[in-house]
């Protein structure tokens, strides 16, 4: 299944963890199942997805300012496009999470969601989430 | 099944290879199978697992000393708790780690372990080993 | 199933997407599937997998540029084999990536490939492709 994802800023992490869980919810009720694995896959170049602390907005505006900090956007690029920082943001976050899922729920840590982290916005994305 | 890790240090990294295969030795034995695929998973925002070297303890502290040295741990954060780069070191390292199971045995590289890593202890840590 | 990789410059990037789907392939039309779960995984500590744009050379270029910007060759490590920065970037690039099956193809975004990452080349290396 897919969901969209609309980002509005340059660089953007947005909280997806409860459209993953709606997602699971669904997919469990329909298929009668309690346990699993759900896989969430970003099927762009430049985007990713990581999970982290969901409480504190101010997290996610750190983790933006130490990644735009190490990978600044002037560097004598080669990439025409113009967009090579986010290239390499996406290959260091990463395309995928897995999450284990027991009596229907997303299994995370007290204080972890999942985001979607765009790199390259504003645009609209689709997140692929499959579940085992 | 959660394992327990309990860490000394403000940042570290802990070989818990051995303890993963006990884990995974016992659930073969207790349901009869072979093979299959373990996820280790860490249900926590400032901590992470890798999979690298073993052999060698120096190659845990350059490890260490990179990501110090790139996520400096005064830099104008945000986060008030003052543990933004212990957040910035998860997100990069990564929450999760598979690794295939053949034979009832973890199916490493001759020179891979499996560390757990600890960016803002000393604490009491968990680890959610989930085997498919 | 291993696949092998061969690789001739200290840090590279090498497309191994249509090798994977044929292994893919192989792999479904022997066992009668369709759909399912491919884990590529690198069982060496100075290499990783990524997955990130195929169609322009360039961006496999400034991905190496900045890696070996933000991890110099010399830096005061104490490993002394003299490739930590290599370890360094395998922690930080990750030695697996998930991708779904459907129709016996790899479900990939429009413009993703998946990369072997060769950090202390040349060298022939193993790539293990487990398919579930």
């Amino acid at each position: 299944m897919f969901i969209t994802v609309k980002t509005d800023q340059k660089t953007q992490l947005i909280d997806i963890t409860s459209t993953i869980q709606e997602v699971v919810s669904v997919f469990c009720a329909e298929n009668n199942i309690e346990d699993g694995l759900c896989m969430i896959y970003i099927p762009h170049t430049t985007a990713a997805v990581t999970i982290n602390e969901s409480a504190d907005p101010s997290v996610k505006t750190d983790i933006l300012m130490v990644l735009n900090k190490i990978i600044p956007w002037e560097d004598g690029y080669h990439h025409l496009e113009g967009n090579s920082p986010a290239h390499v943001k996406a290959v260091l976050v990463g395309s995928s999470e897995l999450v284990a899922i027991e009596n229907k729920k997303l299994v995370l840590g007290t204080w972890q969601g999942i985001f979607f982290c765009e790199f390259d916005g504003p645009r609209s994305r689709k997140v692929n989430v499959k579940i085992m």
